[in-house]
């Protein structure tokens, strides 16, 4: 199945309309889309007001608008929380004549800080008034959600029979003032059901926006929303699948490589795993490594780093199995195969550790499991931008 | 039970004569003490030469001696590690007249390269020479073992019936040039057998060093022995493992304060946990997390990083329940009580938050699970150290 990157975002998608308005650190995007929809939340055990009042209004298994706030998490605000969600979800069904049971609220920012609705209310007409289908309204939205980012996040793709998947997200990096959160919103124009929706949206995540780690921090307001309008009529749901897994780690990469203070994208590619889970645990302890990050920071081909993190991240491993390379998207150059340490010539190595994307690709070679993670490199920017600010 | 801490180190104990040389970052130190012995070996899945042959020589519950080195940690280096560490271990017999497989071998240092057993001829003499049971033996030993350990770590206790517990460290904070290691010898002059003292060191070891988190990466080298002499005959095994486990608090307290690049000591507390593996999960989330870390540097009381820890540790929580508080040693500032946030002075909290020592105090108040975890902050010195090596 062949796929194209197509311009346009979520816009590209038949039935979306988007917009987007950003004061200072107060951002608002709109995205209207009415259809079916599923949603994956964050594994917090503190789950913002917003989370809590968007899985309530998806149990009906309809979406007909998304609203999102940057500048303020509304979490840990208890009751008060509760009803500045609800209170938003009204805002935005007011102007386009919604049913405020089928919209859903996602907020970003500062925790612990109630929510300031003037400002909502103050940005609530330019959004809605300025509902597009045009691609600048994907822009528009992506760029109102963004935190501490250095670029909007929005990515579409078309399937050989014209069914279009396309999303638009912010980055999980560590924000100020409090904490970062990962938001994803997702549209196609195929025909699904719910529950079958929901489905291949766990499944794309899980290989996906699962698979990147910044700093190891899980927010209290992640959330990845999909919402079908089937203005397209039924595909293929394989093909479907594999789209929105492309869809998915376009803007998984994009966040990784918009980590807070990130120089480098690190890509974690982990085959002969003795199975799928063992692979996604080595991968990630790779990607997530301190050691590792600040290794790619100074250019450092550190294998050793790299195989002391496989051998603590449960995996089943044995030392002698293991092979290791260093990869850029032209070079590759072997360090390890089969626990021998192997000399690889150093002007191929230099390249590729100054590469703005480093793949280190680690063979098991005990099984047949593999997983890809996405990360960046630990940099004194990292350290600056969360430690400078003061709550 | 009152015990005192004495000087003196692993020294004050009686039957224990030590030194330590070093020669740029080549050190080698040699303890001499004979006894039942016991030890705690690292989790990682590649296991330093060393310790598969020290293991091996504890199956006999006795130990002589300890020879450790610094500067090549003899890891991934196949069966000519083995080869070094069994001659490592001849070394260290041969001077004093010791049965070589009573002698323990420990290395920290570069992983990857085959150790340079001239360097360790060279410098054996030395320490074989200088060994003494005065207070500059335990602490000649304690410095050759430094990596980037900007101080010595060394401390000792004595008991009220005068049975004394002495040990020294080196940092588990990640060195220069491929990675670091915790180590840690402990000898006491109470008689015990060898399963008795490994029942009551797992013990300690897991309050204290297993409580410990730099930056979350385990080591292929770690380890932590104990060498019992006997020569005060026998202690109330209760009172010994309280003394014990103040040792490795002491020693587990050094090593946090002294993680690469820590301006400050960072202590979580928490009580009211469901459970004390739940109360561990959390104290561990909060000491480890990279935005918790960098908040401290920035003398930065975060609590909302804090709560966002404990939530995503996997301990169970209530929002509603949580109570939290930043304390030092001469004050406290309660942040959140029961789930509100609540007003604290500013002054009282800027003196906390630009102290040496941070003390993040959080009660779940679901239960009476408590535990006590000890990490540092995250400085641009830490990039620095680990970025800048080139290996």
């Amino acid at each position: 199945m062949q796929f194209k990157f197509i311009d346009g975002g979520i816009c590209a998608v038949k039935g979306v309309s988007a917009w987007g308005v950003k004061q200072d650190k107060y951002g608002l995007a709109l995205i209207k889309a009415n259809g079916s929809a599923a949603g994956v939340f964050t594994r917090n055990r503190v789950i913002a007001a917003p989370l809590v009042l968007t899985r309530e209004h998806l149990e009906g298994g309809r979406l007909s608008a998304v609203i999102a706030n940057s500048g303020n998490a509304n979490a840990f605000t208890g009751p008060e929380g509760m009803e500045d969600a609800r209170a938003m979800a009204k805002l935005a069904a007011r102007g386009p004549g919604l049913d405020e049971r089928t919209v859903a609220v996602a907020s970003t920012g500062v925790i612990g800080h109630r929510l300031d609705l003037n400002i909502i209310s103050s940005q609530v007409g330019a959004v809605t008034a300025g509902l597009t289908g045009s691609a600048n309204g994907s822009t528009a939205a992506a760029r109102a959600i963004m935190t501490t980012d250095t670029f909007s996040k929005e990515v579409a793709v078309e399937l050989p029979n014209g069914t279009r998947i396309g999303g638009i997200a912010k980055g999980s990096g560590m924000i100020a003032p409090n904490m970062g959160t990962m938001l994803a919103f997702l549209y196609t124009d195929t025909a699904m059901d719910p529950g079958e929706l929901g489905k291949y949206l766990k499944r794309a995540v899980d290989k996906s926006f699962n698979m990147v780690v910044v700093d190891g921090d899980t927010s209290t307001n992640d959330m990845v929303l999909i919402t079908a309008t089937g203005q397209m009529g039924h595909t293929d749901p394989e093909e479907f699948g594999q789209g929105l897994e492309a869809v998915c780690t376009a803007l998984a990469r994009m966040i990784a490589k918009d980590g807070e203070g990130a120089t480098c994208l690190i890509e974690a590619r982990v085959t002969g795993a003795a199975n799928e889970s063992d692979a996604v645990l080595a991968a990630k302890a790779v990607i997530t490594s301190p050691l590792v990050k600040s290794a790619i920071f100074g250019h450092d081909p550190n294998w050793g780093r790299v195989v002391a993190a496989v051998g603590y991240s449960g995996a089943e491993m044995e030392p002698d199995c293991i092979s290791l390379m260093f990869a850029n998207n032209y070079a590759s150059a072997s360090l390890v195969e089969k626990g021998k340490i192997v000399s690889t010539p150093e002007d191929t190595l230099k390249e590729i550790m100054g590469s703005k994307e480093v793949i280190i690709m680690v063979d098991l070679g005990v099984g047949s499991g593999c997983a890809t993670a996405w990360g960046c490199d630990l940099s004194y920017d990292y350290v600056r931008i969360n430690a400078e600010y003061t709550t």
